[in-house]
């Protein structure tokens, strides 16, 4: 896949959850992925089409996503209710769409679908691709969460 | 949404599970979910934009998706491999496919994302989305599996 595709993800999702959340959230370095997928308790999962077709997911450790939730609604979480999956939708939503119109800047017009959220300790995501999945790890003061992207070549 | 978009994803599915499965599937009635999401232990999901936006899910038992994969690759599987995870990746691919052709036929015109695979006993997944989501249900000799399509209003 084109990697100018990966750093839009990475700055979209340092910003949304700045904004949103109020969570600093510290990236490490991208790396491809040759086997094996996400592993969270929480992810959002979204299709991309355009220039060529791709798919990105976040997914969350319990403990994570408590916390970031907790930044947006300005209250504590203590479990995985309705509210937060409808915000990991709507953080699916807004990175993805953020990243979107940045990579339109570039002159890549993407397109994107409707996010689903997926709940369940401990579940696994792989991208189904012609093409290594990219994985960006985030650090925050909750603990860890993934970024994946991927895109055809 | 369009209850003429709900078809297309049940013949598919019939028909792509004849095919490539040699697996009779027999579909219940759909029905609008207002709440709740699909739950299995084996998932594919995959993003559709056109001129709304959407998702389809389809969720199957552990027990369900081992029958199917059996009938794909012509051997008896005991276990969650990575090959019943491509496989589910594939039908995914398929049968959205297939419903997108058929859609097409009706001069709607949409593309499909690239697949995601989940799995995880007992998860859950919820199409985020402004309209409820239509459920189909189907049974098999091996148990009952569920697509989900949800699009935009």
């Amino acid at each position: 896949m084109n990697v100018e595709f990966v750093n839009p993800f990475l700055s979209a999702t340092l910003r949304v959850l700045e904004t949103m959340a109020s969570v600093e959230a510290r990236p490490g370095k991208p790396f491809l992925k040759k086997e094996g997928g996400a592993q969270g308790d929480v992810s959002g999962i979204i299709g991309i089409t355009g220039p060529t077709n791709g798919s990105m997911s976040l997914s969350f450790s319990r403990k994570c996503i408590l916390k970031i939730v907790a930044g947006m609604l300005g209250e504590e979480m203590a479990e995985i209710t309705d509210d937060i999956k409808d915000a990991v939708g709507e953080l699916t939503n807004m990175i993805s769409g953020d990243a979107r119109n940045e990579l339109g800047q570039k002159g890549y017009q993407f397109q994107i679908a409707l996010p689903t959220v997926i709940t369940g300790l401990n579940h696994e995501i792989r991208h189904k691709c012609n093409a290594p999945t990219i994985a960006i790890p985030f650090d925050t003061d909750a603990g860890p969460f993934v970024v994946e992207v991927s895109f055809e070549n």
